[in-house]
């Protein structure tokens, strides 16, 4: 009889740092105060060429609206990726608008004419289309992919092997099943990997992973299947996890500075949240790859090593606060109640 | 060897409606539709005794802002809940304003000099100071209240029977432990109890059940502990489930009407998303029970009953997404996805 057996323990450790212990000090430090105490070391900096720089139109008062989106590194969604890198070099966005903001849902911005095919603007070339089976990832691939990633950590890395071999040891047991969920209901498994969130299932003898819909996170607005999207639609979550659209849609980066300036915008009152009038729509003004500003202007972000030991303690005090506030230790989080945290770099 | 035994069905089970099966049909009705095709017999009507009507001034356009919050039934958070109708009574929050809104987190509102002795609104007369124990609910008094809910659908008391049977079995059974977590990080069971998210947890020989925050969900602020909150100061949630404030904080009732008010109000730029100046604080107008209103203007709505054959059907539908634009049901769902339809009654 034993309901929590070692694989179980086994799938535990992999949603990982959450069982790390914090050690004995008091009082007990806040996640906040835990990532400011972060040796330097322990920050990966982001490279500029991963970063989307979305200038708005100023808002009422004539403040500046930018937006910083960090793309999804290698391997996952990458086909949609290059194909939104190839639409900011062709500065594809620029005059276009956010057309829909749907509350505890999504922010999407695109070409508002992208249905009428005579008003709608044409792609640029070498746009590729993208196939479904790319919306997750196997565990060869995920293997394999270590070694192309740019400037990763090497305990980002370490922390990828770990989770790779967990599930490997889980499928020789056999032992993991999709109707057996641990910690997450939308999967068998989830971690962390080089920063972002990642879920995992396995269904007969190989894995899968793909990255997950938390706040933030930005996707690419499709039509039915197998349409996959281009990339040139994208929105941002700005609610509740959508967790439902997990392997669904393509998840292509994060939104790691300026959110504020989609989640606080009017709610669109047409059908799906989409603005009714032309005039509810925002402008944008341009969407940039970092690495065609000014090296001055470009800017420079870093975040917190997922392997390293301050993100375990970090990811443990979000589990269970302990700090001055807290009476009662949650005694776990959801993947997306762990953001990683990313800030400037540079301090 | 059976690491998924007749305990974790039970428990599975108890997460309900997930477990449903939706009945063969081509093709498959979204959430949205299931929820549209209910038999008004599967709606229970909110008595308006439950209910609160907050007036925001205008926006800038001149537009009504109106925020409807029902507020939670027995056994929860009663103590406080009584608090917030002496308040509403006397008109407390009249004049008073939204102070802070945190992005992906929570807008609270109440008396900005609060904080300041000498400028402090006076409270009235008849407030509680209630107790920590009260953040949660014994097995026990769930079970006692059931007969003191005003017009309860019969239906959901059957869903909470059953809730009740089932956590009496896993504690006789002497299973359920804290680190056993089945679909839920944060607790070792959720329900949706007459309507409302509600998470449970076993210890020793007893269940603890409590609210949860979940988007929507209306909270009492506080200050350190032993302090519980007066319920004067209220806050909603506008961001991911910030599940670690669960037993931490009362939740008092939920938004059923009128959210995009508060999430889409700009963010506050001091420390925890505090308007730095007056002039950035949204007045209130008013805040009323419902029943001061003359009867023809009190706000009538229903919810679908949780223990309805058409919840089951929806909880399932949001659980595996079949309709056409998703190609892979998800095959589980957080407690928070679930959100219980609320509508205008009298349609």
């Amino acid at each position: 009889m034993k309901p929590y057996g070692p694989m179980m323990a086994a799938l535990v450790a992999l949603a990982a740092p959450l069982a790390a212990q914090t050690p004995a000090q008091t009082p007990h430090p806040a996640p906040s105060e835990i990532v400011a105490a972060a040796p330097a070391s322990d920050w990966v900096e982001i490279d500029p060429a991963d970063l989307l720089v979305m200038t708005l139109a100023p808002d009422a008062r004539g403040r500046e609206r930018r937006v910083i989106i960090q793309l999804m590194p290698a391997p996952f969604s990458q086909g949609w990726v290059g194909n939104i890198r190839t639409l900011a070099a062709a500065h594809w966005w620029d005059g276009l608008s956010i057309n829909r903001v749907q509350d505890n849902y999504v922010v999407q911005w695109g070409d508002a004419d992208g249905e009428d095919a005579a008003k709608a603007r044409a792609l640029p070339e070498g746009l590729r289309v993208v196939p479904e089976g790319e919306y997750t990832v196997s565990d060869e691939s995920l293997g394999e992919a270590e070694d192309e990633w740019r400037g990763l950590h090497p305990q980002a890395i370490e922390s990828a092997e770990a989770a790779l071999t967990a599930l490997e040891a889980a499928i020789e047991n056999g032992e993991l099943r999709s109707d057996g969920r641990v910690r997450d209901p939308y999967a068998t498994m989830h971690s962390l990997y080089a920063g972002w969130p990642i879920a995992g299932i396995s269904e007969d003898d190989h894995g899968q992973f793909w990255p997950v819909h938390c706040y933030g996170m930005v996707g690419v607005g499709r039509n039915l299947s197998p349409d996959t999207g281009s990339g040139a639609e994208l929105y941002t979550v700005i609610g509740h996890a959508p967790r439902h659209l997990d392997r669904n849609i393509a998840l292509v980066g994060r939104v790691i500075e300026g959110i504020e300036h989609l989640s606080s915008l009017p709610r669109g009152t047409g059908p799906l949240g989409f603005y009714e009038t032309a005039e509810e729509r925002v402008p944008i003004v341009s969407v940039r790859l970092a690495t065609e500003l000014p090296t001055a202007e470009q800017p420079r972000f870093e975040y917190l090593s997922t392997g390293s030991e301050s993100f375990a303690r970090y990811a443990d005090a979000r589990a269970n606060r302990r700090d001055p506030f807290f009476n009662v230790p949650a005694g776990g989080a959801d993947i997306c109640n762990i953001p990683v945290p990313v800030r400037r770099a540079g301090r």
